[in-house]
């Protein structure tokens, strides 16, 4: 069960989103055809079965537009739902609910497909530690949320952005002349609490990578066998990271090389939206 | 060809962007590892064949980080690329465009995506005359850019929020008693240049749903036979639009019952990003 | 009576001129001379007969500076007041009311002027069936609300932006070629939901501008006998919209000539505020 | 001539203006309908004749959608233009310029406006050392831009805001007690570089209200006789502002009574936008 | 004691500050070792001697994380708190108290830093007369509440910014070419609620800087002989303000040569803050 | 030599500093004194010796004013300069300059206080191994500037929020039962590249802090014995940083006892501002 993000990272989104849907007149069509003070009763509910993510999102968007709005949610984010699960009951103002059903939607089904499509592959690689992570391959604006989603399907996060990590790359080693010398300076500049990794695309580079000694050295488009030889010969000295050409059908072979953490761009840049909707009561 | 949008729609949510990756620090990495002064020439280059959208994204982030910086483009937003074609040439500070390239390639990975989906749809039902068409079910933050993305793709959108156009669903329509009255108070409300959409499940509500006159009556979750019988029924009294259940398998098949819009969610809900790699040239 | 506007629309204005009032001190005023706690009761009153826009301007106003002020509208927005009428009763903290209420009148007396001069416009051309428009000449930043005010005056909008229809105008024509080559563009490249409009300035161009069907034809500038001539000959192949030289000496005239939409630049661009007060009570 | 306010003001009321005009798809009937790369020279005109106000709203907004536009202003704001006058020409790319001519001209019409307004007052007091001023009764948002606009026309400003100056009024008085303990209370919690107001309605209050040295006592709803009276007995110890019932009837009969200031909220609060257009060259 | 500021004005701060702190994944520490629904009640404890200010910030910190904590002051804004002196109890979500605590205690502890500065300066002209005020030196983004916290201080607020009082130094002098010119100049364009003060640094100006009646003269880095005799040469024509060269050994001397306000850089450029905690009670 | 944080992050603090200076009218007192067209040509330089950073905030200060200016910076952020040393020439429009003076110095001169008192800890410790970094007590809206500032001095940044490291402090430990369950529980929760810090306050904690591996055990309040105690008995199995009681007189025996780290908040909470001018050149 991950643990929630504050509202306050979560409320900005959502009136984005709304100011976004609303536009310069907001519902007209509720507006013509439903009256003002009218209530309605409604259920979110999955149509697929999925683990579920962003019930705050739906919780904040419909308050947005009724304060008054009373939001029960059945589930708690990180739960698998079955298909037909009831996740959330809501009673609010017609009107208000009609407005923010799309923006609760859009949120919630994203975030859970990104959950969902996580906890496959954390369980594709059950019992093996190695741990699934995600990248920055994230859509932008969406970043806290999305990396929120990765955790409540089971997944680990990789960095938050550019500023919290060091990870040097083909570019960096080029600037720097060598693999060493590229961590040489790197951990010269990080401060106590900041990690550092580096990125090597043959065992070749792996003693020189490990030269001054970097927290985690990523292996890129390594075939399981060459993930394996670099855990052997890195014996503990760094933590590995796989990434790169991993999918459904790999990752496990991967995983069972050894290596700490797999990273996987799906997660957020190619997960399918959970089909979730809302019925009325 | 898709017209462009203007830059000062796509530079804040490039700007936001850059913000979010490059947090409270900036790229230490590139800090630790690059010249203040060093210049990098690059090339963006597609991975996978597809259809391209956003090159603008990619310019303004990394113009914003390196003003002096030059871009060219190689082919315009809405060309179909080869796996392998070259995009655009970059050639800019070392520090600038590696603190933009990710910005860029999300944002050019996650429309590019967009456009090379709905172009497959497209392409379906060449020659029946159909539009394939968006939703609402867009990222939040990213509705005009995704809709831009499904222009690229040679689709055709559908409302851009809840305040252009009427659309009539079932919560209204249970609000006002019937589908002719819903269509009534709408088509009262409407300025003159709103459109009324109303969407019905069933032939049984067709008659009920074009008594006062709507543009446009959406099929929902008809199957071919339906949808031709509808077609027949109306006969051109208002534009038929057909939703629900439409896949790669079944959009030829909507589109020969005569309809003359087919909208898509997965256009911009489950579109897989399209591979976009920056290579040091 | 209009449909209300989801108050999430309407708050970022309201905070924004409460900030642009309070400045960087406050009401130093009020902070001076009244006691922090003291309480005030108040009325907001009408000094001059007219119809009311606005009245959750003021509302969020003063729940902004005191979120446990009590108000409570007698009137609803788009009722008609006379001179004297009380509109609404508030009891809050003092400062707090003192603070809002220069901001809370400001909008309240922008929005119910135009609804009042919308509401001489609609009532000057009763039961001719014309309906009176707005246009995009309102005030930067205020557009939602301005638009929402000709509403309550019983006026019908016209675009809200210029992305959600087409108007052909003449630079756009002489960017053509001709009428009908614009318009026959526009209709390629309008979605089903958007509809075309085109503008021409003498009756030479009408037959032109009807060939590729554009849903409204705005004929601008023309009088009485041309326009009922544009009505004849147009023969509902379109909507027709008079714009130009309409004032209240004329607008009769003009609805009589049997157009369906008369626009009026001047319910938002050159509207007095409505004389309201707040009344100590 | 009024002295330019910094664009660092002005471009972000602009940049919100366009974008709320622009909404989620740009200016779509120019995308249609005009080439992407076509240019249009154009001039900006006066169609009647008033003083011009805002030239730097239309320069930056057409900069925004083309920053290689050349903008040439022809006049100065504070100018009196004659109807027809030229004031500025410009080349841009043509879309870019359509884009943005609404906003151009919904900006400088209104500045202008006021300008033009309140050049009409100055002159109507023009001799008698009596000063127009504006009031706080501005359009949200447009604060800043509105007083500059009084300030091309002539007048000057009253204060900015709640906070740069102390303005005791009714309300005030009542939780005082008295106007002198007002004024006092207001004295002692003044810095030395902000002045204290007091407003009375009657003379009988004028010599309390000067028993603590205000800066400017403002006559509210005085007659001329009264106002002449409230001159001779203050003698100088105040500067004296004449508030309400001002009109272009009025305003030189109240001028001659010798006050220092007249306030105008019709400067703001009613002016009409002077029609300035738009035209191909 | 000073008035408070509406909350509406330090919110924005607040949000802006927890944003900042909280990142892209809020408080990991918490969400890894403390549970959910987990209370915490605590105090806020000035570890050191002081004025505090502030308290509001602290409140709005903690509500915006848990809108359901209870935080009450036992002292308000102004006090003079003893080493030790509790000054608000909370009892809030546990995780949501220590998100906030930072934040709260870096405004706090910076507003009570500059309070109690300030109070040092005004205790040391005690019974002169004088007025300490602060100057333009201030944090970038905090400037109304640092000078808020310099009114807390018993200390009395310059000008807020450039626009709301005219200030004339010697960059202008030199483009006027004579300070009676500089101050004739401002003093035309100078509203009647605006108060011009012109800056010199020698008795030689006095005579020339007080010919056109400007309302304060700043004595730049003036020995309290030159002061003293510059308060005798002007006589009460003008306010005056001793700045440059003052603290806690110079400012007594100072004020009693007679000026009206000495302004002090110091209060909000280089206060340190007071030590304020949260304790777990 | 610090590398330079990138303009996008700097321009937004930037821009709202300018605003908040200008106001709503702009710099009033240039506006009256000095011509629209003059230019000015200056010199910042600083009154004290210190080390310089913020050279990026006074150019884009004056940049945004003034797009044309001329700046030219004499040194870089990190250069140790002298009392009267030049540090950049600047050559602009003289309104821009004078209006954007204020925001730079308060910015340049902040940011070169914390510079230089961080320069002052650095030195004190050199050759003994101890890096000297700075805490989250930072203002409210400047930590990414005032952390960069931190490393113009020659320090090293602790984390930058609550999201990029665990930092477990009492109130977590008191929530888990004990230190080894506290750091066994952020261990877990943990990505690969966040890291773990925990605080503790005496000898007897270090054996239970370690158990779980930390990167990082903070020792608050130790005194150099026991910081000696401290280092021999963990003998590498983390790093350690000493904290609580740092001043100049006691970081050198701090420093000496054998931590990795030592971190003083008064880097920034209480720097005093490096006295910096702009003068006409």
């Amino acid at each position: 069960m991950s643990e929630p993000l504050p509202d306050t990272l979560i409320a900005p989104v959502v009136r984005a989103a709304l100011a976004e849907d609303l536009g310069r007149a907001g519902d007209v069509t509720s507006q013509a055809c439903v009256p003002a003070e009218a209530r309605l009763r409604a259920v979110f509910a999955s149509r697929q079965a999925g683990v579920i993510s962003g019930l705050a999102c739906a919780r904040l968007a419909i308050l947005e537009l009724d304060p008054t709005a009373d939001f029960k949610a059945v589930v708690e984010d990180g739960a698998q739902a079955g298909a037909g699960a009831k996740l959330a009951w809501v009673d609010a103002n017609a009107r208000a609910l009609l407005g923010a059903e799309r923006v609760a939607l859009n949120l919630m089904g994203r975030l859970s497909g990104i959950a969902t499509l996580t906890r496959v592959y954390v369980d594709a690689v059950e019992g093996t530690g190695a741990r699934i992570v995600d990248t920055r391959k994230t859509t932008p604006g969406l970043r806290a949320l999305e990396k929120y989603a990765v955790r409540c399907g089971g997944g680990v996060n990789h960095r938050f952005g550019l500023d919290d990590a060091i990870l040097i790359k083909d570019n960096h080693i080029a600037a720097c002349g060598s693999v060493a010398e590229a961590v040489r300076l790197a951990r010269a500049a990080a401060g106590h609490l900041m990690k550092v990794e580096v990125e090597i695309d043959s065992l070749d580079q792996l003693e020189d990578a490990l030269k001054h000694r970097p927290d985690v050295v990523m292996l890129d488009n390594f075939n399981p066998d060459d993930l394996a030889e670099a855990v052997r010969r890195t014996a503990g000295r760094a933590a590995l990271e796989a990434s790169g050409g991993v999918n459904l059908q790999t990752v496990r072979g991967i995983a069972e090389a050894g290596v700490d953490v797999i990273s996987v761009g799906a997660l957020t840049h190619s997960a399918s939206v959970l089909d979730i909707g809302l019925d009325a009561a």
